[in-house]
């Protein structure tokens, strides 16, 4: 029996770690979903990873490479991740020599992991190895990778392309004011500055995007307001975005990307208000096409540079 | 007599085009300045340029290589000039083959002027050969030009750092509230907003940077506010720039820069309160060192690579 070699991705995330087995076109043949608690509970986080690593590895001995993905930041040779929120005790440990040295023989590559998710659309996207974009993902957080002349932009110590956490002109960061959490809360407060306003979000019992979209979409005002003003602060940063890296494309991905089509007015007025025809003419902000796999696919992908 | 060759720079102004003979180590030898109007009004700019590297060259034979800086942006691949506000005729002109027709066998390179002068910086400045840096030239308008491990970087469609057009706070642009003409501007509208402001700007005739520079560091407290603010919108860009370009060493240039000391404390206040201690711990700012010859020696330095 042939076996066609294949690569493990890792997504690491906040609470968990997702596994995949990605074949070289992209294909997912096998995935598993870990706790990270129970690891950093157990005999700590790296122990649990190289273990289930080595579980994975037995099981499908024809993996050829590893690639994670790291939600934080990381040491601009990609030896160490230097700053991991969730999963402090991670920082600083010798991650790469770790894998290496367990995994002998095994080609081991780390990444940030929104910088992995822009790489997932680059290899195994809708549009397949475009040249230049941003991808931005907002979820729960705000992530952003880029690629600028078909490589993955990192910046000068490894860790650009944050624009989750630049400013905007409220003097707050765009993560602070978007993501899921927010879209909720910005919708409360909407509709409790004025709570004689005839607004069909008044008859929820609980508020939530999905919901909050929902009501949008069939034309409440209100909900509305909370893309407009949403859809508004993504613009203004992407407009100094662009005079940074010069890319035209944007793919937007995560869990409010759905509700791109109500935020895309005010995302273009911000870029035709505030760039010349140069950036403009050809200026697209559009859906990622890989939903919640991007990360996964992408954290493989670095095995296939 | 043993003729080192030597390398044709050019630093094209709005109004000027200043020509320089250096040397590999980064010596000037010769300069001349030509008025660009001559030009315009005469056979036409591009005709003129050629006129003039053809007089240069038949006085200076040893001429290896002509750069090129151009106060305007350029296509991706440095061919054409797309957009050149000052002299529009050049505009998408095939500026790059009309260079290699008219002296064949020269080496021809050309480059936006701010990006030049980090290149300048780069080769010739005190600090040489820094792996990553951001140069911001502040004088007439805001230029600025980026070294990302040991490469000019351009961005994806080849116009990036542009910084003096990112938005502030304020709705407007760097650029549109810092400048040398800007700083006479605010100062003025300073003791206008309260003439009987005990400030001693009310003494002067005529108000220009250098003079209110001088009463800034006399301790003028109006003055001093004038540097205050540049130096808080400089500090504000220079948080999103950061994020993403991930770059810790900003070297100022221009005519503002002889004012960096006053500026300095808000812009470090603005990069303290908006960035983790990843991006501050090694975060610096400090004068650029080439002063008005460092597009003309980065022009020089795109034949070096």
């Amino acid at each position: 029996m042939y076996l066609v070699s294949m690569i493990l991705g890792i997504d690491i995330g906040g609470t968990s770690a997702k596994f995949g087995l990605v074949q070289y076109d992209g294909t997912i043949t096998e995935t598993k979903r870990y706790q990270t608690a129970d690891w950093v509970n157990g005999d700590g986080f790296m122990e649990g990873l190289l273990e289930a690593i080595a579980d994975f590895l037995s099981t499908y001995p024809n993996i050829k490479g590893i690639g994670l993905g790291w939600p934080g930041l990381l040491s601009a040779d990609r030896q160490e991740v230097l700053f991991l929120p969730n999963i402090p005790s991670v920082a600083n440990m010798p991650v790469m020599r770790m894998l290496e040295e367990a995994f002998p023989g095994i080609l081991c590559r780390m990444e940030n992991d929104a910088k992995c998710a822009a790489m997932g659309e680059y290899y195994f996207g809708k549009e397949k190895r475009m040249a230049n974009f941003l991808l931005v993902v907002m979820g729960t957080g705000v992530g952003s990778g880029a690629i600028i002349n078909h490589k993955l932009f990192i910046g000068g110590s490894g860790n650009g392309t944050e624009i989750g956490h630049m400013l905007t002109h409220t003097g707050k960061t765009l993560e602070e004011q978007s993501g899921l959490a927010q879209i909720t809360k910005r919708a409360k407060e909407i509709i409790l500055e004025d709570p004689f306003r005839n607004s069909s979000l008044h008859t929820l019992a609980a508020l939530d995007p999905k919901l909050i979209q929902e009501h949008a979409e069939a034309g409440d005002a209100a909900a509305l307001e909370v893309y407009r003003e949403v859809g508004s602060l993504l613009g203004e940063v992407l407009v100094n975005v662009v005079r940074v890296l010069d890319i035209h494309t944007v793919l937007l991905g995560g869990g409010v990307s759905a509700a791109l089509h109500l935020m895309k007015p005010e995302i273009m007025k911000q870029i035709h208000t505030h760039l010349p025809e140069y950036y403009t003419r050809n200026f697209d902000i559009r859906a990622a096409s890989l939903y919640n796999d991007a990360g996964l696919l992408g954290a493989a992908g670095l095995i296939m540079e």
